[in-house]
């Protein structure tokens, strides 16, 4: 009896040269037939946009057994969209696999994460999507003590598939990785996030940087705990972002 | 007794120049002071995007009693954290509002708008906020139904306040508005997203385009519905996006 192999998509926001997308895909090429969709160029910081006054291209550039290489001029976003309704013929994942990405995604991160925006939008079309990043925007940072962990989450999804409109976000420390602990997103945000670059004399030029401010530093349930403690962060994300506990009241309003 | 006046920050993703952004300053000046800070031309479908490779730029272009008017070459999400870490210099809007978006931002398109992403921007820095969006593209749309509403609900969450960590998605159907209907996200997908648009023989180029599935249309309680009936749509959204009911089984399986 033929056992077909699972149909794994992978993508990332560093674009497809990136020493983290490379070293996911030579992770988890043992696991099934792996085709990669991914930006030409670094796309960091894309969220969930789409491509909406542009028409985007995709190009083949590397054909294997069992693996395909596609790079693409749209976002992360768009790199699934174009994947499950042009390139994969309507063959759909058993899984997508985003990152490995550098830097992390941990906390409020995840709403500006082209990493993330490439696992929402694979689980808004009923998919089971895991991102992966790393702290560390090395691009040459060593992922070896990433990989059985990467692994392990990998095969458990594909096995266990997850639940209706949740997708995972996982975050490593750049170190010895003791385990796994699911969490829950940190609350925070960021602070002194505009240095200047004037130019010619224009003082209005910025570059975004910043510092996040962790509000619950203590809190042992919440990602970023858990990553400086030498822990792999699982926090579980859900699509439907309606605050069905405030719909009462807020009724009352009207 | 000198009366503070409510600060008002309004941006938006189709740019400072369109209809729907000037429509809502005249409708909510009476409100308060209105600072806008806005993207210089559009940029639909941003979702919480940042600018992180290139500088980003702000320049005052309109200023009057109560009134200033700033464009950005960032994204919108760029305009809130420029405006709350350099503009404004330090003093915090007691609302952010943003739109009049010239589209539909109900059901999974909050996570590709960046309407929304002002909003979830603002709300992430404790700030209350709303996204305003009507359902057409026509850059000439009369938003005139909608100023009654506009102006009531903004003038109603400057009075009490949002719960933490959510934010309001409010969407008017183009035509007679009967009422206001609070909402959960509608559930559903796109499909048909790729028109071809082929360049000198190369087949791989696309727009963007698609048709939403709903995939329960009969759904009163969400926000398609609600809009196909004469409504204003608000969905409250909330920006923590862990799936809390999942932490406990994913726990298990490692």
């Amino acid at each position: 009896m033929e056992v077909k192999r699972p149909l794994i998509l992978v993508s990332n926001d560093d674009g497809y040269l990136a020493k983290g997308i490379n070293d996911l895909i030579s992770f988890i090429r043992p696991l099934g037939e792996v085709v990669v969709v991914a930006p030409d160029s670094a796309r960091s910081g894309s969220g969930c946009a789409i491509t909406a006054n542009l028409p985007v291209h995709y190009q083949l550039v590397e054909k294997d057994i069992d693996l395909s290489i596609y790079k693409c001029t749209g976002t992360p976003t768009d790199c699934v969209k174009l994947s499950l309704h042009t390139i994969l013929n309507g063959r759909k994942p058993d899984v997508i696999v985003s990152g490995i990405n550098h830097g992390d995604n941990s906390a409020t991160n995840v709403h500006y994460s082209g990493t993330m925006g490439v696992v929402i939008e694979g689980c808004l079309n009923g998919i089971p999507s895991i991102g992966f990043s790393i702290c560390s925007h090395n691009p040459d940072v060593d992922f070896a003590n990433t990989q059985p962990f990467i692994v392990d989450i990998v095969k458990k999804v594909i096995e266990k598939g997850l639940p209706t409109a949740t997708c995972l976000n996982v975050n490593f420390p750049n170190e010895e990785i003791i385990g796994l602990k699911v969490c829950e997103q940190a609350k925070g945000y960021w602070t002194q996030e505009w240095e200047p670059c004037p130019r010619k004399g224009d003082e209005n030029y910025f570059w975004l940087t910043g510092k996040f401010v962790d509000i619950e530093p203590e809190n042992a349930n919440n990602d970023r705990w858990a990553l400086h403690h030498g822990y792999g962060a699982i926090t579980p994300i859900q699509v439907d972002l309606t605050n069905h506990t405030f719909i009462k009241e807020l009724s009352n309003w009207f």
